[in-house]
């Protein structure tokens, strides 16, 4: 079977079988493939598209392309989350104490961020000495020991995944659906996965920009978690507005800890307790939604879950008088506080601008390897919907440079929307 | 003007400008933009086609990528041909030395067989001494001196066509009509062609199976070619059944040099004296095409063409002994000629089978640079239409390697069909 064959039949409209995506993913993998042809065949299937059982065993096939991760001696039941991207989404610094908290012990491989998404890894590295390098061995032992791990994807996990995500990323072959759905299951599979809850985020600021995109990637990840034999519970959720109120990696962070304390964003609150919810129904803790939301409150209430972020930064060598004193995080140079320019209601904030203005500041990154600076972001003190007067604090600007201050404020402003009359909230969720 | 940028637009069905094609090849060709970038683009090429403009620019670009060839101060008016391949097709080497013959100076640029088509340098090399690596300045002083060449392609020019076509090659991105029509033009332009005539085969053992698919091929270049400011005559010729009788290197020879000499197969000739007829009308030798067909049979019944076919031999190094005295060219050790297995009549020579075999015996290459071996190959004594009695000879296999022609006898009996009734004869040309 040569590489070029199995190009010319994707090109042609072909379904490919499980053998011909096996020797392409590992011919790829070994090298034997070289990456003009990847390149092509890229091409060919976002064009061309693949089906759920194509893309299910191109899952497989890159899920076992390198070491899995086996955790069935270290829990009962290997819970994992994903979020497809967004703007200001710091949920996983929130619900993975929470759960823990709840008896659910997780382990999670998380992200950095790249263009106007942030990323997790970022985020927790604001706190001095947090390391998010954890080797296999130390991932299993301080799960089993401490019941809460958030690190980098180790290497040699899904080495396919990285070597075809690399190459999509020059050859303008990301925005394709199978190739999404494969890349996250591929990553979530070799990491042990046996139950996913997987946020699909919809909205300007979102990967996914219409909801009926973000259906059907819900929808492939789905029946791929089906097919692979893996329960997969998926939430579409709106990112037409930055999650709660701070963009920025140490800002995030304050925000999370506030919300671990029982305060914070509403909005983000409620975002983390429906996730955790989930992980915890799908983690046999309880047996139904509603019991698992009580469950989740009071972790936070009693102060539980905070303790658990405690446990998670200390385990992995993060200073925690950082996270008992915030106040310690680097803050920015430069912090501005925006009035409102007029009096009404706030009837749009374009997430995307936000997450691209935040990278500006230097929160993010334009390419992957760019230094950031976990200083800087922005914190916008209201919600689509509310009503603000002028000269209420609007939006609150950290900085380490005065010139991208002045670059970032008139953008922000013009990516927030007045209406006269109340329009509607947003929704948490769509379905 | 990022590569990727480029490869998105295709890919959205965008259609590129003049500078995006200009950057994209430049970049190709310098080794700026790599490999995996074009393999990517030449796909969404191939599935999302290209407009006339665009096809015209890339032809353009890559035409000018590297040296070109000016004829100005050589010839009056430069007359190319192209073939778009076939099996049996000798028909250059006849063609030249006629339009020679005729006081129309010809240099031609020729290239080498791949898979079932033959090439028109591996004949040429049958005749020992025979060089087809002229320098420009050979090119150019013997087609002043003498007014006849054919040689390969100097190495510097179209450089991004050589480039392109390698990748296509191993990425499923042949059978893109834009590809296929910009790489012939391409090369023609930067051989300096100002007036071409282009042979479009069509049937099976053509690489435009249908004949629509040949007309949208001839039609696309005459476009370009009018759209680049040279003078195209397209013509639409059938390959269903080998061109002539023979398939094989010397064997084609030797046909040629039959054909020069006022005898060869009644097809071949008419072929041949068509297509030299488009090159005098093209090239101001005669005014219409009637006079040219008389110029044309006039230089083969006095001997001129022939003269001039021992002209450019001699000027080329090869052993004119050779084409004086064809038996002496190289010759298989087995010679098996194949009686008809019935009465009837030929109603299917599949031209493709004869192709393919002839590159089993060793005619041919599967693979670039592979040896081949110019004695071998198949001659078919018939045409389709013709009248054959059970015992006539039918055909005649020339090999050097007996097992070899015990596995294609059975095929090429399987490739002839026959018929009770007298079938249609194969038309010459289309339109």
């Amino acid at each position: 079977m040569r590489a070029v064959d199995i190009i010319v039949k994707k090109r042609d409209k072909g379904e490919l079988t499980r053998d011909e995506i096996n020797t392409f993913v590992t011919g790829f993998t070994r090298g034997d493939i070289p990456d003009y042809q990847v390149a092509a065949w890229a091409m060919a299937v976002l064009l061309n598209g693949m089906t759920p059982r194509e893309t299910t065993d191109l899952t497989l096939a890159m899920a076992f392309s390198g070491q899995t991760l086996d955790l069935s001696g270290v829990v009962d039941i290997a819970v994992d989350k994903h979020s497809s991207g967004g703007v200001g989404d710091k949920t996983t610094l929130v619900v993975l104490p929470v759960t823990a908290a709840c008896g659910l012990p997780v382990g999670k491989m998380s992200g950095r961020g790249l263009g106007f998404s942030g990323g997790t890894l970022d985020k927790m590295e604001s706190i001095p000495g947090y390391r998010c390098d954890l080797t296999t061995d130390e991932f299993k032992t301080q799960l089993k020991e401490k019941g809460i791990v958030l690190t980098g994807q180790t290497l040699d996990l899904a080495p396919a995944d990285g070597k075809l995500y690399a190459l999509r990323d020059v050859t303008g072959t990301v925005q394709s659906l199978p190739l999404i759905a494969a890349s996250i299951m591929s990553k979530k599979i070799a990491a042990g996965a046996q139950a996913i809850v997987l946020d699909v985020k919809t909205g300007n600021g979102a990967f996914m920009a219409t909801l009926e995109q973000a259906r059907e990637l819900a929808g492939l990840m789905k029946l791929i978690g089906e097919l692979a034999g893996r329960e997969v519970v998926t939430l579409l959720s709106d990112m037409n507005q930055p999650l709660g109120f701070a963009v920025g990696n140490a800002l995030e962070v304050v925000e999370a800890i506030e919300t671990l304390q029982g305060g914070g964003p509403g909005d983000f609150r409620e975002h983390c307790l429906h996730v955790a919810a989930q992980m915890l129904v799908l983690g046999r803790v309880v047996q139904d939604e509603a019991a698992a939301r009580s469950l989740a409150g009071q972790a936070i209430a009693d102060g539980r879950a905070f303790q658990q972020f405690r446990v998670l930064v200390e385990a992995q060598g993060g200073d925690v008088s950082y996270v008992d004193t915030p106040q310690k995080l680097p803050r920015a140079e430069f912090v501005q506080m925006v009035e409102a320019p007029r009096s009404g209601y706030l009837s749009q904030i374009e997430a995307r601008a936000f997450g691209e203005m935040a990278v500006v500041l230097g929160a993010g990154r334009a390419r992957k390897g760019d230094p950031i600076d976990h200083a800087v972001g922005l914190v916008i003190h209201h919600k689509v919907g509310d009503r603000v007067e002028k000269g209420d604090p609007l939006l609150t600007i950290h900085a380490n440079d005065q010139e991208k201050l002045e670059e970032v404020l008139p953008v922000l402003l013009g990516a927030i929307k007045w209406s006269e009359q109340a329009p509607p909230r947003l929704p948490l969720f769509y379905e």
